[in-house]
């Protein structure tokens, strides 16, 4: 399964200049892409020197790209894995070469448990549970397989979607899952998605707040029955210098700092804070192909080619420029510069508004440096995800 | 390129039953399926013997479906051939046996314009312009191909997106097409994008009566300068019938009908009218993943699994249930009935809230009747279309 989709045409070859990426793409801005890695690398670094976890691990979540090039990079950069959300992500990262990696969500369902157990025979696999039926059915597949996967038990701490309630029933779920054969006790999975898009610098900060908080009481609530906890892993690009410096969390499984999406660059950033050094590295090559009339042009990046979950894309490089309507196969861009010379055929670099989704539209991401193109790295992992 | 996404793994095998189909999924209801298509046919041939236009055709719309396997049905019940967007689409459709393509779009760019003529060689192509220099282009690349092509003069006819005024500015465009190498002018496209989902009956009525006065008067400025208009195409699910009946409009591009999403069901239909009568017949395919509180389950189907734009899906089968939240890879869906029986591992099925851009995210379609798997086709077209 490396590389399915390989068998898709790539908008490019190598060694294209910019003029030549047929569109709608994904490129990815190399030498921003890069500084977002290296940047990343620093802070994790620097939280750890600054002593609230001396070994606090950066474990990058690959939901973004679905990519092992990508995830390669993290990891050489020192990342000790990664998250995905799937099976079919874990798949595709494994078969790429990722030996250590996190499903920090629920697996249900008996083809996905087996297909988990047999990746977990293959490399470090980590999966979360929220259910003590989904317990059983993960380690009797597990043994089954003759396998062995560690287990975070996920616990709300916000978002109101997945997971236990803090204390009384995660210890109740971790001693199950201390027991189970087949099944490691990993520790805890304390994710704050809501929080990572509250705008101000003092929302957050509550929140978090409150994320370490049950964390910390849940934990202690199971080492009390004699329970190690090796770990307690979340935190997104939005939160994660807050779960960093908070001692208590180990793990951070920030991902769209890699791209950076126009959504996240709606946050404010703390004053002295590196949140706002990370650079718009992904975009999405458009072609200008109706220029109906004067203050509006029409591109060819609509629903199949951007996300619009958190807003249209961006048009960085126009003054005055506006994408302010999408259809299926079309974007309406408005024109407020009168002047503006933008000619149909013209090529325009857009900013999706949410990276994940819009990643998982596309079948390649195309690496470009000085102006032509470096590298074709295949989204393996896209798709729905069963 | 047949088949392309015929790489991707398939969530199911001929003959499982329901149960066993992996999500998320994208299931097609075939009987539904099968109605839809005969009810359109219906009315095609019932909107002919009115004496509206006695050679009306249907040329439905495959963006939604970008599939030979749905579109050779189509055809099999009288559709004189397709529509899609993108060379891309049209690539895979001839690729599948489908002789009769309409790119109901501009096309810009050389490397695109090869292509079209490539595939024009192939098959009967039809395609749309709206710019004297894309005009030129098409030509150029049809003569370097040996090829030719029948282009439709697009005009705006209200949606305010592609698309030349109606009157002369289409005139001239239209007397442009008929001198140059390699195009046959073959008419005038008039597609009203934003009529479709006006929700009154009154308001569609009154966007197309304006719409089919614009094409009608911009056909008689082209047939006053000797120039035959052979046909004039639009019309998508919402309206279809007011195009139909016109006597204008000689070519039908509705596509939505096969499927009918939660948005188009939201339309309200005339008294009398068979809009109404087309069935949902698309649907995507869950799992409850996790059942933290009484009044909330999560399912496994959210951004990537359905597209958002024209609202979430709707839940069908349980009463009392909405799905209020989506992120990447979770739908969060509410509970209204606390004794409602829905268990971690339980399939649900969603109607989805737009059904082209969800169809986009899937690389198959699951045909399911009397509880079992009949049919898989590739979503073959699926991808951003460049």
């Amino acid at each position: 399964m490396t590389h399915r989709n390989a068998h898709a045409p790539a908008p490019a070859r190598i060694g294209d200049p910019l003029s030549e990426i047929d569109t709608p793409a994904l490129i990815v801005d190399l030498d921003a892409f890069e500084r977002n890695i290296a940047r990343m690398a620093a802070k994790v670094s620097a939280m750890r020197a600054s002593g609230g976890n001396a070994s606090l691990q950066l474990r990058p979540h690959a939901k973004t790209h679905k990519s092992p090039d990508i995830a390669a990079r993290q990891i050489a950069a020192g990342a000790i894995g990664v998250c995905v959300q799937k099976v079919a992500e874990a798949e595709a990262l494994v078969d790429g070469g990722v030996a250590d990696v996190l499903v920090s969500n629920e697996v249900v369902g008996r083809s996905k448990l087996a297909r988990l157990a047999a990746l977990a025979r293959r490399a470090r696999l980590s999966v979360c549970v929220d259910h003590p039926d989904n317990v059983r059915a993960l380690s009797a597949a597990m043994v089954e397989a003759g396998a062995s996967i560690d287990v975070l038990v996920e616990i709300d701490v916000g978002a109101g979607r997945c997971g236990v309630p803090p204390g009384e029933p995660a210890a109740a779920l971790a001693q199950q899952v201390a027991s189970s054969p087949g099944l490691r006790f990993a520790g805890l999975q304390a994710y704050h998605g809501s929080a990572q898009h509250l705008r101000s610098v003092a929302e957050r900060q509550q929140a978090i707040a409150g994320a370490v908080g049950k964390a910390a009481s849940t934990r202690a609530m199971i080492e009390a029955l004699g329970i190690a906890v090796p770990k307690i892993t979340g935190a997104g690009t939005g939160t994660f210098e807050l779960e960093g410096a908070s001692g208590v969390y180990s793990e951070l499984q920030a991902g769209s700092y890699i791209f950076l999406d126009a959504d996240y660059a709606r946050n404010q950033a703390a004053s002295g804070s590196t949140f706002a050094e990370f650079e718009h590295s992904l975009f999405i090559l458009a072609t200008v192909m109706s220029r109906p009339v004067a203050g509006r042009a029409v591109c060819d990046v609509g629903h199949k080619a951007s996300s619009s979950d958190s807003g249209y894309p961006t048009v960085p490089d126009i003054e005055g420029a506006a994408y302010v309507g999408a259809s299926d196969e079309h974007g309406v861009i408005r024109l407020d510069q009168p002047g503006v010379a933008l000619a149909i055929g013209d090529k325009i670099r857009l900013i999706p508004g949410h990276c994940d989704p819009t990643v998982n539209l596309h079948d390649w991401f195309v690496g470009v440096r000085a102006g032509r193109v470096e590298s074709l790295w295949p989204v393996s992992g896209r798709g729905p995800g069963f």
